[in-house]
């Protein structure tokens, strides 16, 4: 697995310079007096401010990456001396070349075909909660298409009075309605848990990505199609590859799904469902059918072979527990992480990710000592229910070795557990629903890795 | 200027089907009994079935696009029955095929120089209210170029005790804060001024854009540097192209001033100012310097030329009024808008975004009668300060000509004023903060154009 790497985003620190006058307004401002969440933007910048003084990371006009400060900021540079290109040189943008290795990635070997496989998202290079469109990880059954939105349909059946076929057209001029959600696959981090220590944040937690999700609600199609609503207790949803995706959705969800076509102001892309699929927020992606063809009401699960043969996990006593859905409340540090590197003692912005199936993030603490003590990390607004929140949280590194650890709490005083504790209970064979706490080790040279602590 | 159009994008309407049951459904849940806003999502989405319903949108397996809606969703598509493309066939990936008209455009003729001019953004084709960074408007003074992060400095100087040089290293370091904001050029729906109607919405209202920015707050970088907060009342920040594009920035406002680096979850794309933007929330675009190379601390306004020369207002009077930085509350229906055609009567959500560079937006109005009546659409969450809010309400058109408009209302009390109202007090001799009320008329055909209206 390549290691990811770009200009600007490896952890590394310059040299330090603490004025005295600046030791002294860290002095009269008590950096790290308080662990409480610090929402207010002008102390917890100022707080932040001191810390990050404390620890000396900025310097006066000095020597960086071989090149003199000085020169850097006073002789002009080719971009500042020449006609750049026109608008719309690129109708439809695309990200600095400088930023060309932070992409999505197969994991080589992780399944025999890579039309049914996985991309990662990077996480280790994303700020705040959207993820951008062409970084959404993916995964499919039996790889995407470019479906022509036109001759797309949508077909609603079973306990309805008056079965319905739509067109895009015809949805599309629907009440819509818009909102940020998390999708995770079901199998995010799976391979922890066993023994093996995947190497970056990319492939322990990158099957995880956010949006805003437009499209009409469910229930309006359900209403249209007079759906038997005492009888009809689940959903089957099926996708229009030729995967043969069905799965069966419990009712009692129905009223915060979507059935959407926006992702992020745009159209779906392709490989996420183009132009349709179904968002059920706070369950796993594998419900989320794309490229959504068809929705039977039944008044019974339809186990069919993607809720049987595969997205069960596997208990202790060798027995297969089904319908396990919702993600539950899980957190993850993506800088520092493993691959990177952190160059030298000093400040650093400890920054993550949590989430709920289950609603809110109420809290994130983070241990810097394998979580013997934790701190309250700062939460990025908006708190959404059901979505990705950003944390962060200031260190001073003291060039010891460190474990980083992050535990999500959510409004439901759900605590995200430990490794051993999930482990205790549901053993170590399964693939699926592991949202232990995720340990990075900094090794005395500043190496992070990915470490498993009980 | 090109019609933009796209399949499943074009307002059109279906044929009509509503049987017996449906209608007892709005007769007994009394469509359009209320006007006030609907957030509770249950209640939203039954009355907007109802609404569709009393539309006849929906209708049973018919025909639609000369193709039979049984057919099409009985026969197999090719892509049900073939192998797809694999995952990472695009690292980074792109929109389908089938949405290559949607992109941002060059008004031609409105600058000479189209290194010195704007892209539009197709807000025509946008959902919620995340712009995709591959659609992000462009203004630029002299062109955008491929900067080399590892070369670029950020200066902090004047009325500092310590002058600063930091490396992007150095700046991502430090704390960073994740918010949503709306990015506004000051002569966006500029040509409005006057008698032209520019004939859609993505040339009346496309220099607007909205994302999620991660940065370090301004305040963090004003300490490290020791400012003299008591006498730097001004801030000049100046960009790396070669434009010597520099604005003067209050001091007021340096709070939610955030130094950026991050747009939507990734580094900002190098039309937007890679890899260093300022982002001066409620404040118009000019402000938020790109490509941002020193910020300097002083006791008075610069007079730069782009306060001077440019980004002034023509007052009635023929006096210029100079540094009117906030954008006031505003909003535009974007569907149904100008070039689009409505196909038949019908139900139609009426969709649109709300802004106010002053805080959040409290309600919109919607009127389908050119002014006279007005009914409260529905906000989507979350609502944020200073960031777009988008807005839906239903409508059934009649088939008879209708004037569509919306008002919105921002927390300050504040009232998006009617054109007549702006240009008894500002005259029609402006190019910037045009914030009227917009008119798009529908004709009794379906056809929806630009009008003025009082």
């Amino acid at each position: 697995m390549p290691q990811q790497s770009r200009p600007g985003r490896i952890v590394r620190a310059p040299e330090h310079f603490v004025s005295a006058s600046l030791q002294q307004d860290i002095t009269q401002h008590g950096v790290g007096a308080s662990d409480s969440p610090r929402r207010d933007f002008l102390r917890k910048s100022f707080l932040g401010a001191a810390a990050a003084l404390a620890a000396g990371v900025a310097s006066r006009a000095r020597a960086a990456d071989g090149a003199a400060g000085d020169d850097a900021i006073l002789t002009p540079q080719p971009w500042a001396t020449t006609l750049g290109q026109p608008v719309a040189a690129h109708p439809y943008g695309q990200p600095s070349p400088f930023e060309k290795n932070l992409v999505r990635r197969e994991s080589p070997g992780l399944t025999r075909v890579s039309a049914a496989s996985v991309s990662f998202a990077p996480l280790q290079g994303f700020f705040g909660i959207i993820t951008p469109n062409g970084l959404h990880f993916e995964r499919h059954h039996q790889g995407w298409q470019d479906i022509d939105p036109a001759r797309h349909r949508l077909m609603i059946n079973g306990l309805v009075k008056a079965p319905r076929v739509y067109t895009m057209d015809d949805l599309m001029r629907l009440p819509a309605v818009s909102r940020m959600h998390f999708i995770e696959c079901g199998a995010n981090t799976g391979m922890e848990w066993g023994n093996v220590a995947v190497p970056t944040v990319q492939y322990t937690h990158g099957m995880l990505s956010c949006c805003e999700f437009t499209g009409v609600p469910l229930k309006v199609l359900l209403d249209d199609a007079g759906a038997d609503f005492k009888r009809g207790r689940y959903l089957l949803a099926e996708g229009g590859d030729g995967s043969g995706m069905t799965r069966t959705i419990a009712m009692a969800l129905a009223d915060e799904i979507i059935v959407a076509w926006g992702m992020n102001g745009e159209m779906l892309r392709p490989e996420n469902g183009y132009p349709l699929r179904l968002v059920v927020p706070g369950v796993q992606g594998v419900s989320w059918v794309k490229w959504l063809r068809r929705l039977e009401l039944g008044d019974q699960p339809w186990n069919t072979k993607d809720e049987t043969v595969h997205y069960v996990d596997m208990m202790p006593d060798g027995m297969l527990r089904q319908y396990t859905s919702i993600q539950e409340c899980k957190s993850v540090i993506t800088t520092p992480s493993g691959g990177q590197q952190l160059v030298g003692r000093g400040f650093y912005n400890i920054s993550g990710l949590a989430w709920s199936g289950r609603g809110r993030v109420k809290r994130v603490d983070v241990s810097v000592d394998g979580g013997r003590n934790w701190r309250t990390a700062r939460l990025e607004t908006p708190v959404l229910s059901k979505c990705l929140t950003r944390f962060n949280l200031d260190w001073v590194w003291d060039g010891s070795p460190a474990i980083l650890q992050s535990r999500a709490i959510d409004e439901t005083g759900y605590v995200q557990p430990r490794l051993a504790q999930l482990r205790a209970v549901r053993g170590a064979r399964s693939i699926y629903h592991n949202n232990a706490i995720q340990s990075w080790q900094v090794a005395d040279g500043g190496e992070v890795s990915n470490v498993h602590v009980d």
